[in-house]
């Protein structure tokens, strides 16, 4: 297993906690000096709110973590490719480097629908790794909506 | 004065003491039925947070303030266009409409660089306007920035 795959496994850890309390089964993790200084899942509906997503929340943490908005120095590691308010938020944070697991062909936007993380025209770009573990981040996913389907075709709440 | 001019007004407030604390001044308030349900300044240095930006925080407030994530019905007013990480967080959250400022040539994502916010490609298109009160909101930063450089050639803190 490589370093990558490894740290993978953390955010897919988060994911599945997600998957356990009825989000969306995105996880995410940053790693400063071999050390996670942040995990997050997503916690759109249970707070609720909008900007709830697993990177957004792992991102502020790390601030508090770090006492620094800029976070130079560290990964970030999300199971799901980050959409355009997440992509903004690697680039605003300065992040070292972004590695994802699955593309979400219908927002992503570090590779599938913009390239906003590594953008020549923004004024930071992260080096980005995709497809980490991306069967298993995407296993995840579509279990958690093939059983919300059955769940509401079969008029369960 | 119109609407738009009365709401950009309270924006404006929130811009003016940001600029009060030494934070770049950004200020964004959220109406919905004709109340305003949140308003924020940019809190990036403060926090230190990256992701502390007036649009954000203002979201956030707003969907605590709603006690739900989608802010139909709403609309976003804000000093300067808003960053590819807040114009994602405005389709996010469902945003009916944004009205900004001043442009920005080194970071918009609503007009200038990208098209984020009324997107064809995204699940949801804001209705936008730009330009309300852009003078006063430039003048704004324009004034922050060069007594920030003054400040700096000068040997001050």
């Amino acid at each position: 297993m490589t370093k990558d795959e490894f740290y993978m496994g953390k955010a897919l850890e988060e994911a599945k906690t997600a998957y356990a309390v009825g989000e969306i089964p995105i996880g995410a993790v940053i790693i400063y000096q071999k050390k996670a200084i942040a995990r997050a899942y997503n916690l759109r509906e249970s707070l609720p709110c909008a900007t709830a997503h697993a990177e957004l929340l792992a991102i502020e943490k790390a601030c508090r973590a770090l006492g620094r908005w800029r976070l130079s120095g560290c990964t970030l590691y999300v199971t799901c490719e980050p959409c355009p308010m997440c992509a903004g938020a690697i680039v605003n944070s300065r992040l070292d480097r972004v590695v994802y697991g699955c593309a979400d062909p219908k927002a992503g936007a570090v590779r599938s629908l913009f390239q906003l993380a590594d953008s020549p025209l923004l004024n930071h770009r992260a080096s980005i790794t995709a497809g980490v573990r991306a069967d298993e981040c995407a296993a995840l996913l579509k279990d958690f909506f093939r059983k919300k389907r059955k769940k509401s075709d079969s008029g369960q709440p």
